[in-house]
């Protein structure tokens, strides 16, 4: 769709987007921009002046155009790590007669143990209690404060119903929180549809933010004036610049913010958006799926050795494809090696990312040619490569 | 010292780069490298191949050479309000039988704030006792789990007496956490030297690192494989990319990790830091205060309209001066529109801040002619100044 706003480097076939997005040929500008003619020229009066102080909710706007988010609702911040932090001390307040969160072990660790660091802390008795996706609806019971899930698993990308999750859910008093981090720019998203209660994402894979770039949180319009923060940082005072003793909280999602926004990051990131105003996500999703389509039918016709570990079928399934391979890790780096960028998740996945505005039919099957020849030849295991892989 | 290191518009005398330091002249340069050539070229494997994945430390090591912290007990990660809620929240798991969190009315609010937060969200029975700066000594009870001061009060200026207060406190079992916001690259600081427990400050101030710019932490090597974190993120895990459902922090001071690092931010900081690496912070003590006491005199002798809100002794005084005056929000604005930048704070600070990298002597006599100017002639009160503010 738009592969010439990007910079990808000569002869590589990028499928690890989902894990860092490339450079968007306008980042660059634009944040050389904000740090000669804002930081340079502005300095302290750039907080104002250059509107940095409002990045975070006019970015978060932006985003939440991408996945079904009114304005007003989500603001950028933090890590993903820190997000889901927030979200979890946040939903365990509005349920405070209840002890148990529940994930799933498809979710991405982090969310897992920025939960169990939280639990710890509190040691109020709560649990953790982590079953397998499959059997996350058998798991919603009355003694579930709340569900804490990733849509799409960040291994297979296999993908939660999330309409009817949260929708059986909270028939359970249950607050439901959706880490969005591998459908954000990925897939369709319907947060206000869904009617979730929290959701968290990151910005550096399928936004192409870059390294680094800044996380965001949405909390539903009704529930924002309710929620208690936990990391009750200045910037989320009703007042940060009267520098009372006391803290209360600003209104609305203001108060999802915490200390000084990391400016640089969000100019990357602003710009980035640029590239999302007009897209579709439904005609993105349909490239996605033709694009994960396509690698699946020739991975399974030209490199036997693999063995699908995404769902088959395309709408149980996020933006990227698994294989299961024994020799997965040695064999992704040959990968690498020739120029076909995916990644490794242990014990034994070798991950593919399909990201439309980049990707497209040739690089497709330009990677399926390489993957076979590596196959056959199971080039990680030849004298030439070893000795190469030794010395890089 | 350096001025010519840094991008200052001409016709400012800057007097806040102890809220915003300016741009040094290679930070544009080394982003635009970071940008180009790490994250275009490289994409994904920039975290290895670029060693982004080791900025953290590396940095929080430079930092360390200016606060008296040996290597390896410095990280750099979030912002300095997710650094206080880290080190209050491991201090007091530390000394698990106490529930006073001791601090006082000239701290910074974030840190109030954010340990009013963690209490909150334990409830376990803590309380945060906030006490007059002058009365931090005789508060040092023996139900005091931890003390958690500014060095440096943002207001006035004043300074605690680092290696006095961390003595008395210790004595009586208490954990001391010093925030060094207004200390880091402002004046000498002797961490190890004064065996402080933790630590934690920003480096968008006196250090240059931009808006927004990482905040950094200091775990005393002897206590780090006993801080329980908190805020447990994937990349203090000691091994991330296992990817376990437990959390098992890592070695030393890696487990004050969190998410993903802001890799711009730190571009922009390494770049920075390359001012300080030769810098003899007693000599830049002695300009400072040089600087400053001249600023005094001059203000003394010819504005006898404002009052001295700092200490006069300038051993007992950080790397700014503060003058009270009523009607100070009006005339800090006329002054900016002159091209003296300093800052307000309320109710009624005018705040200089003093940074000898780049602040000279002739800057000094300078913004006090201007000063003398705008307060003989009460600028602010004008009609030209309310024409002109009501339009800008």
């Amino acid at each position: 769709m738009k592969k010439q706003q990007f910079h990808l480097p000569d002869g590589m076939i990028y499928l690890d987007g989902n894990s860092l997005g490339p450079l968007p040929r306008n980042s660059i500008e634009r944040v050389i921009a904000m740090m000669r003619d804002e930081w340079g020229q502005m300095l302290i009066t750039g907080w104002n002046k250059a509107g940095w102080m409002m990045q975070s909710t006019k970015i978060g706007d932006r985003i939440g155009r991408l996945i079904g988010a009114p304005k007003g609702t989500v603001i950028m911040g933090d890590t993903l790590s820190i997000k889901v932090y927030q979200a979890v001390a946040a939903a365990l307040r509005l349920n405070p007669e209840r002890k148990i969160v529940l994930s799933d072990n498809g979710n991405f660790p982090t969310d897992l143990y920025m939960t169990q660091g939280l639990l710890n802390s509190l040691d109020q008795g709560h649990e953790l209690r982590i079953v397998n996706p499959q059997d996350i609806s058998a798991s919603l019971t009355d003694d579930v404060a709340v569900l804490l899930l990733t849509e799409v698993d960040y291994r297979t990308g296999r993908l939660h119903d999330m309409a009817a999750i949260t929708q059986q859910a909270q028939a359970r008093g249950i607050v439901v929180i959706w880490d969005l981090a591998h459908s954000a720019g990925a897939l369709p998203v319907d947060l206000a549809g869904c009617n979730a209660d929290f959701a968290v994402g990151c910005t550096y894979k399928y936004l192409n933010g870059g390294p680094g770039a800044p996380a965001f949180i949405y909390v539903r319009a009704d529930l924002q004036d309710r929620v208690e923060p936990a990391l009750s940082g200045w910037l989320g005072h009703i007042a940060p610049f009267e520098f009372d003793l006391e803290y209360r909280p600003g209104t609305g999602i203001e108060r999802m913010r915490v200390g000084t926004p990391p400016i640089l990051q969000l100019a990357s990131l602003d710009a980035a958006l640029d590239l999302w105003d007009d897209v579709d996500m439904a005609e993105l999703r349909a490239r996605s799926i033709a694009l994960s389509e396509l690698f699946i039918k020739q991975v399974e016709l030209h490199c036997p050795q693999l063995t699908l570990a995404s769902p088959r079928d395309p709408a149980r399934r996020g933006s990227q494809v698994s294989f299961q391979f024994s020799e997965g890790y040695a064999a992704m780096q040959a990968l690498i090696a020739r120029g076909v960028v995916g990644d490794f998740r242990a014990p034994d996945i070798m991950r593919f990312g399909f990201t439309p505005l980049y990707t497209e039919t040739s690089d497709v099957l330009g990677a399926v040619e390489i993957l076979r020849d590596i196959m056959d030849n199971r080039i990680w295991d030849t004298p030439e490569f070893k000795q190469k892989s030794a010395v890089t």
